[in-house]
């Protein structure tokens, strides 16, 4: 079964409405700018551990590829972002009202997907939506205090990108076991793979943020040091530096610079002499093995496991 | 049964969420500023025509509340409108940021509130919730479009106005309808019902915001003519004026002026000449005479229907 190819068809046969054009534009738009459809992907490869009949887990699964790109929507707003994918973001293309009020149809959409159900497994599954749904817009709520806040722990950080992108990850894979039809607690093993697996991705992408290669990014390296953000990187660098190396990061974290590379540069040699990367790369496979733990307390022949593994594998392992 | 106190004290029993403070605070702030809670109110007695068991119908009549608070929080932001009942909006006392993540979160919450329902009646109720809640985005959508239209009819205002005030107070009477045991032909009714107060009830806005009593309207009286506000009333004036009413029209409509009360004084001498009150109050009337018809067919007998018929009344005859 090609799954990313059903899915790209199913997105593509969404409607989510006609009029006014404003309205309903913009989410044609931001949802056919692509992506890796990994949300979705997770949901299907999750649920086809347990069963091959899979025709009610599409519609859900693509719930999960709306609401993601609802959070988008919203966040670019809000972070004044000029583009996504390489593309004019909605409030650029259009205005800011109309990225609010798509987002919010989004939100609606979202949750439509999700009706046509049995009736017994959807209270469930929406309270586990919607409770997903709000840690998510509590994490973004945390990531933009934490602009503004001087002190940040670690683990205030890892919560919040726990909250703003893990537990979609492990809803995705929560969503699919429970609809494939697993027991609680199989359902719950894969809802930490997917929560372990999505802590990984994103300090996976923190890194690459640093360490990726421009070619390959897609992204301008060291975008996180310019804008000053609190990555664990920083953090750790920041927890475990020498005076000396604390003069360096004071110097540059916070302070309007010219010299965007000098700024990339000089921070990059702290977090060299402090190794910030090899402890990056630890804390990465540890969640990874956290994640491999949960996924073989599943009790289904490894085989049938293997799709979700080699995914798992490819999300860490990207360079980009 | 008291039901304003019921849903008042039910109100203030809703917990939102704790952390981190910028997300909720907001939420319970707008939550507290009031207002007549006419939508939860119109659940609860439509229901009470069927059944005087309302336990299970406070929780989803608090979704239609809680769901409004969340239109007007947006709206606010996106009408970049400095009070909300007096007091500082959201966006104004916090930032846009917060207004937006406290609303999709009302969104979020306003979905939860229906998850007790029994599994059977949930699909149901939530389709039609989630096409109000979408119907009531369109409707606001039209309304920042027409903004900047030259062109628009009586008919698209109508509809605008239908869709952004009158469908929700349609789907509170059908709500309360459904969980109060009702025929799908009586919920239908009820649903029509509320639909018609409503444009009555937004017409009524419009009248009162050009012959209100400034005592008691508690706006400023005019503001819709200072704004250039394509309302009904202006709407119709222009549609039928001479050719010496549209040049005095045309001098005052979309001009910037340094006399704001001179413009409202011109304009409401047209809407004077043009008899533009009574024709108002005759589609008001005409409106709540539909209304009433569909109540009448509601198969309950007619004492049980007089509290929900005296809120009809008062909503059409009110002063502010």
């Amino acid at each position: 079964m090609d799954f990313p190819a059903q899915i790209t068809a199913a997105l593509a046969q969404l409607h989510y409405g006609d009029e006014p054009h404003t309205l309903y534009e913009p989410i044609r738009y931001i949802m056919a700018l692509g992506g890796k459809r990994i949300r979705p992907l997770l949901t299907l490869l999750s649920a086809h551990l347990f069963t091959d009949e899979l025709s009610h887990v599409v519609r859900p699964a693509l719930a999960t590829e709306v609401f993601h790109n609802f959070t988008l929507l919203h966040d670019d707003l809000m972070d004044q972002a000029p583009l996504r994918r390489g593309q004019p973001t909605v409030h650029e293309k259009w205005n800011p009202n109309v990225a609010i009020l798509s987002g919010d149809v989004m939100l609606v959409r979202a949750y439509e997907l999700f009706f046509d159900l049995e009736p017994k497994s959807l209270p469930l599954i929406l309270r586990r939506f919607s409770q997903t749904a709000a840690e998510v817009c509590e994490g973004q709520q945390w990531d933009m205090n934490f602009e503004t806040e001087t002190q940040v722990s670690i683990a205030q950080y890892l919560n919040m990108i726990r909250l703003k992108t893990a537990v979609l990850l492990g809803f995705c894979l929560e969503l699919g076991a429970r609809l494939g039809g697993a027991s609680d607690e199989a359902a719950e093993h894969l809802r930490q793979f997917g929560t372990d697996i999505g802590l990984a991705f994103q300090l996976r992408d923190d890194l690459l943020d640093v360490y990726g290669d421009a070619a390959t990014f897609g992204k301008r390296v060291g975008g996180d040091i310019v804008s000053d953000k609190k990555t664990f990187l920083l953090l750790t660098a920041q927890a475990q530096a020498s005076p000396a190396q604390q003069a360096v990061l004071a110097r540059h974290i916070g302070v309007p610079t010219p010299d965007a590379n000098a700024k990339v540069q000089a921070v990059r040699a702290v977090y060299d002499e402090l190794n910030i990367r090899a402890q990056t790369e630890q804390l990465i496979e540890s969640y990874f093995q956290d994640a491999l733990q949960h996924l073989a307390r599943v009790p289904v022949a490894d085989a049938r496991k293997a799709p979700l593994h080699r995914l798992a594998l490819q999300l860490m392992e990207r360079e980009s």
